[in-house]
């Protein structure tokens, strides 16, 4: 299974964020055909009590690369990276990923 | 449900990485106590087709933060920060978050 990866630094306005991210932008993200789960992590930190330099992580799973590359050149993929470079263009990056969990493939 | 993220930068030289992450350190990482479930994910680019700035990603899932901390704090915590540090100390960033997946709690 692969992964496309967003990850986003601290923004200026969390609430903002929060508010755009989880009414607007996510739901966009889902309905990207082919996308068979979609978890997101709120970062509060580091281990060592400071603050962590991303504020939210998506990882959105496809069974493999074509189908996540088809997600992407969807009218519904088009319309989340557009929603997105509206409100977090310069705060995303975005990554490719497979999940290994111990195998050095 | 809250994770223990790290986050490796692109090491200078991947195989050696990979043997001793895979090999020696992933083991370490899986023996600290209280640890409910890893994923390691190796990026392998960007949606675009550029170079990932990261090259892999473990998440370790624990109860709670109380959990996080005990598991950081044991002999086996000890013992794969140390090895972390030695092998990947220029690479890591370490964060703590938790799964909100689709609350803005």
């Amino acid at each position: 299974m692969v992964k496309l990866v967003a990850l986003y630094k601290q923004p200026e306005d969390a609430k903002a964020f929060d508010e755009h991210y989880f009414q607007t932008h996510l739901p966009l993200a889902n309905k990207m055909p082919g996308l068979i789960k979609a978890t997101v992590t709120k970062y509060t930190g580091t281990p060592m009590g400071g603050e962590s330099p991303y504020y939210l992580q998506a990882d959105m799973y496809f069974e493999n690369m074509e189908a996540l590359q088809s997600a992407m050149a969807s009218p519904e993929g088009k319309a989340a990276a557009k929603d997105l470079m509206g409100f977090a263009g310069k705060l995303v990056t975005m990554m490719v990923g497979e999940e290994v969990n111990g195998e050095s493939q």
